[in-house]
């Protein structure tokens, strides 16, 4: 029976097993390994995975597919440890929040006989494990993709494939341009959360605040309560990027200050109104990636999705759906990045 | 039959209607108003009152309790205008975002015939207006009590009862004490969510960002979606305060910003660390105050509000639960400052 590996098995690899096992993916055998022995089991229980692997080794052996969702930084370790075990033609993906490192560590670890193509799915809780996992993490939300220059048009179909499958909207681009729109829409958030959380807490009214603090200091400062494992790892691994965004942060609240502090109401009215009408159409959902319709059919095995023969006919209707989607407030909504023709 | 005015029917101003018309609270007349039409009739035929007056004054005559629920803006034209028609002893309250200017109107506009106390419901949507008004808006939400020095105890326990009629938890400051505390977890995450939001809205890669940009993004941005007009109120009625949270809140970016650049891994994971710790102990809910059961008995009148009877023993009873609360994390959390005795 075909085969697919998922290696570490917390939030993001959990709700990707959940939700392949329950996609139109047949006759394919999921093999999961974790760390900790009580996760591979809780994992298999819950059935997001079929067989519980002893190593990472033992649960790529034969397989079609493998998805790492281990933390960024167990990821050089676990590439260096497969490696010797990953059939040829194997096609490699990943979960991770940045992506320009692990393609590097991808170049760098991985065998020429197997294909690897960087994938981030934009969904996630504030809360991690395996106990959080779910099936619908993925529905409607954008998945990354990022093929190396010369990736083999197969392998990235595979991944928009399971993409597709797990219900998200791929999304192409290349790593350089993936850490550098993740580094505003995620990291600085993360931050920005994290550093609002800090400062209020450290105050000595703090008893006080807490007791007054509503729902909107608990949503802007959502992001806190992320894994700290996980926020250093973004931080270790995206630094760069990062900085430049805190930087012109600190420089976008300097504005605000001049705004309140200055005498001009106006200014300020219309700093506030313009940002709520671009947030509104923002919401409006411009930026969201229609999905087409989903074909009615039986269900696909896992050497359709390789052979591409379904994947590719989804891909060009996801790249439809990209390029037909009405631009919000007159802007194009396109992905500039396209796998290249199999050579 | 009693009476109770609001002026002001927005979310706030029509919310408060709609759950103190579902309490306890008998043989009460609400009479509203608003400057538009439109929302004046929304409002009675939502149920959020009884009778729509065509001017302000109208709505103050023969009202024991009077609740301004204006934008802050619009507060001191309100009073002056309602200030010749308000009966002896009425009871005058507000639900403004910042108190000390509120305060300061009221001492200098108001009769010295009636007893104004300040209020401040910590409950909000990001949508304003009539139309998402909500009887169960401040169930289990905080709310400010603001009396002057001398605010007779009457009206003091009038406005608590009407706090706890709505379901909201009372908690008693004075003017500088709320605006330097809200400033910190409302107005400070008020500014620091819009201006990530128009940091990110203004680069050039936003539109491949917005693609990207999920629930993270969405939540730690949703303040930058609230009424222009609100946030301008607040940056102009607590702006020193703001202005030194924002001060601070450079100050605690430029933090993080070094404790990414640098490479001391272990200080940036503790940091993430510290804090996740630190927003659990605040989710827990230690600082929430207890409500003391409801007790078990018919619906009230007016004339006990205000006579204080029911709501004196409701004070008495919030004051213990907050003060047999359990204080999380070693530190105390109970209210400094109480209401004087009747002179």
């Amino acid at each position: 029976m075909a085969r697919i590996a998922i290696i570490g098995l917390g939030l993001i690899g959990g709700s990707l097993g959940l939700a392949l096992k329950r996609s139109r993916l047949r006759d394919v055998e999921f093999a999961g390994y974790a760390r900790s022995r009580e996760t591979r089991e809780k994992a298999r229980k819950m059935g997001a995975i079929d067989r519980a692997a002893s190593d990472a080794t033992d649960a790529v052996r034969d397989a079609a597919v493998v998805i790492i969702a281990t933390p960024i930084a167990a990821i050089p370790d676990i590439m260096e440890q497969i490696a010797p075990a990953l059939p040829q033609d194997c096609v490699i993906t990943d979960v991770a929040s940045t992506k320009a490192q692990v393609m590097r560590w991808a170049e760098e670890l991985l065998p020429h006989h197997v294909s690897f193509v960087g994938g981030h799915p934009m969904a996630g809780k504030e809360r991690s494990g395996i106990d959080v996992a779910d099936a619908a993490l993925f529905e409607g939300k954008p998945y990354c993709i990022v093929p190396f220059v010369h990736a083999k048009e197969t392998a990235v179909n595979t991944v928009v494939g399971l993409a597709d499958l797990v219900g998200a909207s791929p999304v192409f681009m290349d790593a350089e341009e993936h850490d550098s729109y993740v580094a505003a829409i995620s990291h600085l958030p993360l931050v920005v959360s994290t550093a609002l959380f800090s400062l209020v807490r450290d105050s000595a009214a703090w008893p006080e605040m807490a007791q007054l603090a509503s729902s909107g200091f608990r949503d802007v400062t959502r992001l806190a309560s992320g894994s700290p494992e996980m926020s250093e790892d973004i931080c270790h691994t995206n630094a760069q990027n990062i900085i430049h965004w805190l930087d012109r942060m600190v420089a976008e609240l300097r504005k605000y200050r001049d705004l309140i502090r200055g005498d001009d109401e106006e200014a300020l009215f219309k700093a506030f109104a313009r940002v709520q009408l671009e947030r509104d159409a923002f919401l409006a959902g411009g930026a969201k990636v229609k999905r087409p319709e989903r074909p009615v059919e039986a269900g696909i095995g896992l050497s359709d999705l390789l052979m591409g023969h379904w994947a590719a006919s989804r891909t060009r209707e996801v790249m439809k759906a990209v390029e037909s989607q009405e631009p919000p407030a007159g802007r194009a909504h396109r992905s500039r990045h396209r796998p290249q023709r199999e050579r």
